[in-house]
């Protein structure tokens, strides 16, 4: 489910420039740069809360608020970067993530979590890979909506 | 899963009335009602596909067309209907589903499938609810955008 959900968020963002991943399409809109920012943001936090059974430090949680709560401060931190600096990030947590993942066994997943009690690491994951699913909705429809050329039709 | 996306779909349309399920963001958009409508459709579809273990008929699939496909059919011909009408469609397709599941073992779930031999029905219905998950994400974000009383802040 992560990898697939992955590589739809990909093949929604191929080919498109710093100025298309960092198109307001309103002024509430978050970015598509800024959603894969935080598509990237939300794993990393959800590694802190499975792997290393902690909550975010403080400091953590400042580094990557823009990107996890997006908005305001989303829309003037997260820009100007080219898709490879998304892409790049994204490939370095997920390439954490399964080198966990392979280290751990079904049974670890089915534990509550000290850090998190109102879920196990089954649920947090599968909740990464929906909110990541969440987003690429919003990336198909925003990237429909590009005036340049790399806007295509909606794929749903 | 099926659970949980269908709990946030239903979270994220709760009080929408006719004017705003019918709403078209802009002129490419489907509106929050036809999402609704899609949904059940592609339960359905996979319903055929994977406990009918047969493509849907001709009949079907002109009935469900204007939902699967969305679109300028879907604009014109899904429209003019309360939320309880989607909310009962949504719930009589769920209903079958989760009967039908709870008389299959996890063997069922990973066979190849006659009518799609590309899959099997556990990825089916992993699809299922990634599609509805998709969409939902779509779902906030126009009804974030809605000027009327029912639009609330975006909620991701």
């Amino acid at each position: 489910m992560l990898l697939y959900a992955r590589h739809t968020t990909l093949a929604a963002v191929e080919g498109l420039s710093v100025a298309e991943l960092d198109h307001l399409h309103d002024e509430s809109s978050n970015s598509i740069g800024a959603l894969l920012a935080h598509i990237a943001a939300v794993e990393r936090g959800y590694q802190c809360i499975t792997f290393e059974e902690r909550p975010p430090s403080a400091v953590e949680q400042a580094a990557w608020e823009p990107a996890l709560k997006l908005g305001a401060n989303g829309r003037r931190l997260l820009r100007n970067e080219p898709l490879e600096h998304y892409v790049h990030e994204l490939g370095e947590v997920r390439r954490r993530t399964l080198e966990e993942l392979a280290a751990r066994d079904d049974a670890w997943l089915d534990r509550t979590l000290t850090a998190a009690p109102a879920m196990n690491a089954h649920w947090a994951w599968f909740h990464v890979a929906e909110d990541e699913i969440n987003h690429r909705g919003q990336i198909r429809w925003l990237r429909a909506r590009l005036t340049s050329a790399a806007g295509r039709p909606n794929r749903g």
